[in-house]
């Protein structure tokens, strides 16, 4: 077990401005919003990454987002956000507990910034490390 | 039926570099990649936001999640990475059927770039709005 504050609020050592809640998943507040409305979606289960977290927490993870997306919608009245998920201190995570966020973006200055350094693909590259993918997938 | 880029993937109209594949969920190689190994994972319902998505499809997406990142972590040999969902043009969304960018962070020039303009909740207000996402949630 590790000791983020996560685990913390998981557990209720720590109050959250509760969202949502079942026997997989938890959401709440992030008390750092970027805009009003700024809501963090946690598996119960112990993981810091994505790449380390159960498919059936995954899942779960995934199935309550459209409902608390249209939430916040309603709630904010803002239809247009981020969904964001950080793995990695250089991909700017910082608490070492699966944490996906739900931004509403009101406008230009509110909400998540994105930075897009996008390059076209080099398509033989790409037909390779397709093949690659399929393959790790596959062995799993 | 909307007529997008991704609908023409899934219906087998215009190719792509497959990278995963089941009877809910389509990956591929994003071909303007913001990183090498940049997968884009998408449902096959048609949904153009998450909000609109089916419980069942948002629940495959999430699970197809830990072994496709696993597998970009081990074939880009880059550890850390960002998972983004856009929904609305504002919010950087261009095509518009779901899709969950999986994004290697090999270092600080590639990959997703962030902006975080973040500020200290009014705990007040955070109070108010937990609750009427609660009950927008329970009504839903």
């Amino acid at each position: 077990m590790t000791d983020t504050i996560f685990r913390k609020i998981l557990d209720g050592e720590i109050p959250c401005h509760e969202v949502f809640s079942d026997h997989r998943v938890l959401a709440f507040l992030d008390v750092n919003p970027l805009s009003r409305g700024h809501t963090l979606v946690i598996p119960r289960e112990e993981a810091a990454t994505m790449d380390q977290l159960s498919d059936e927490a995954a899942a779960a993870l995934g199935r309550a987002l459209p409902r608390i997306c249209r939430a916040v919608q309603e709630v904010t009245g803002v239809k247009e956000y981020n969904i964001l998920q950080n793995n990695g201190t250089s991909a700017h995570q910082v608490v070492m507990h699966v944490h996906v966020h739900i931004i509403p973006k009101p406008r230009a200055e509110e909400g998540l910034g994105i930075g897009w350094p996008a390059s076209g693909i080099d398509h033989e590259d790409g037909a390779a490390l397709a093949a690659s993918l399929r393959e790790a997938i596959a062995a799993g």
